[in-house]
């Protein structure tokens, strides 16, 4: 039975509800996934009317596996009145909404209603003004899921990175990599690789900090002090992890397939050679929750919103990547 | 006529040798210019027999166009006892050599003797244990032209970027962009694309510091404290200047052709998506010179030195681009 993929729609004024209808009409999503929307339904018609999609909405006390796009469930369908809607202007009045959704699919997936959950794009000034105390999707689901370390992975058509910093100015990258535990970064990263990913030997690269690694201690020393250490002890762990080695041209050679993730020691090391292997199709996943969790790795691109103009490739590859892990875990879950 | 290129041939016991042999046995250097090195004749020779080339290397006491790969001139070309050298081992003893060569070269180019200058690869510290005061070939290019401010250019097929800072640890780059006269780098930056790439309306995008640009402050104060500001008086000095844009979404467009340059704020920043788009064609181009100057964006590579394994495609790069700045300054100067 194809994995149950629970999908919050996100932000309303941002361009989830139309990547959402455009996703669900699109057969490559069906082909491995049952998927159920949380989110609004009124908002969803009319984005899959706007863009002439041939997906029906209904409502549905209980979630179940879906036949087609003619049959989709939405849950907590009409939480706000869509007037309170204008595409392209957020109001805090629907953050509430976009939270209790996300709590929602963390409650089905926890229970077993569904095998994984799939975010949309939120804004986080929008929901940090309707009193949520996170700074992002990752942290909120780590909490939701009791998970005091979540780790956030991107993954394009042929990379993955991790992230040991992430959301924070660059000044603050050094001082936080002291206390960023890559030890349990490079340990969590190979257990997901090998249970979500299904690599039975997953080959890891550890990017440098500093421009050629440091050049010696010439270029700072966080490679000889921090990252080494940890790759040493990953090692020591049977952890096949390589590095510290010079960012510039480690990504060139991951692209072409030697190391199956690679660890950032922050947000554009990571994002820049991902965005550049695949602008639209970067999924992000987070790592070591109990559940299965993928999201788009866009934002709510509001001069989009209610164009029908916003690319859903990145919903799509998230949804199937979504399926893909809720797979393997099962299958690995089986065999074990 | 075809532009005169010296080419110094670099650090002995590096890949310098083999890879100034390969390029001058390429067709597509003798086709845009007439090349001269300086540096260790029979060093070269012996590349040339390892890698069964069918170049002759001649002594010459003056510089000359020569006619193809039977006859290419050597200058300085008998400084050391080639006995000193082993690949893969540098040693101290010639480090002046590899100084004079450099010197020689700039001498040339600006007596007019030759049109252009390629470098080969140092080693800095080598460089430096021999008394060499300089972080590296583009500050002493700039002593020896009296240039106060050099500015490094790295280029691949598709992106050109520009560095705000550079061989620096991370922790740093914030610090040293307080003082990086953004302002006069972009001015450098489109002087360069006006008269060495022949661009009429060069187009520049800025890459912001920090992740998502900042995201209005969050992350960050140095968007909207150093860049905007630099980007906004370009803007009024007539200059085709956008920014602070972030990074991570910047080189995928850059790469479609969206800007002629982008300025980066750090080595890395650039230097991730340019290995990205040519790992060996990567070429370093030296700014707001009197001379051209055309380098290898890679280093000695001791571990390949002597194997016949190097790839000259940079080197073959960097002439061909220093050939292509040489015709367009003289030809913007003839019409100007």
């Amino acid at each position: 039975m194809k994995p149950r993929v629970a999908i919050t729609m996100g932000e309303p004024a941002g361009v989830g509800p139309e990547v959402v209808a455009r996703a669900l009409a699109d057969r490559r999503v069906w082909e491995v996934c049952a998927p159920i929307v949380i989110g609004h339904r009124r908002l969803l018609e009319q984005a899959a009317k706007a863009q002439s999609l041939e997906v029906r909405f209904v409502d549905e006390l209980r979630p179940r596996a879906a036949a087609g796009p003619d049959d989709v469930p939405v849950l907590l369908g009409e939480l706000f009145d869509p007037a309170l809607v204008t595409p392209g202007k957020p109001t805090p009045e629907t953050g509430r909404a976009v939270i209790r959704w996300i709590e929602e699919a963390v409650r089905l997936a926890r229970g077993g209603e569904v095998e994984a959950m799939a975010t949309g794009p939120i804004d986080k000034a929008v929901l940090s003004r309707a009193g949520f105390g996170f700074p992002g999707h990752t942290e909120f689901l780590g909490a939701l899921c009791e998970t005091p370390r979540p780790v956030m992975m991107l993954a394009s058509p042929r990379l993955r990175v991790v992230l040991a910093t992430i959301h924070i100015p660059l000044s603050a990258v050094p001082g936080q990599l002291e206390a960023a535990d890559l030890p349990g970064l490079l340990r969590i990263t190979d257990a997901a690789l090998r249970r979500d990913f299904a690599l039975s030997r997953p080959r890891i690269a550890v990017a440098a900090l500093n421009p050629h690694g440091g050049e010696g201690g010439m270029f700072g020393d966080e490679e000889e002090r921090l990252i080494r250490p940890a790759v040493e002890g990953a090692r020591r762990a049977g952890i096949d992890a390589v590095g510290p080695l010079p960012a510039d041209t480690l990504f060139f050679h991951a692209r072409e397939g030697a190391w199956d993730a690679v660890v950032c020691m922050y947000h554009d090391q990571g994002l820049i050679p991902l965005k550049m292997d695949g602008f639209m199709e970067g999924v992000n996943v987070t790592l070591g929750l109990p559940i299965v969790r993928t999201s788009v790795d866009h934002g709510t691109a509001y001069d989009l919103a209610g164009t029908g103009r916003a690319d859903p490739e990145s919903l799509v590859a998230a949804l199937r990547m979504a399926a893909e892990v809720a797979t393997n875990r099962a299958r690995i879950a089986k065999n074990s």
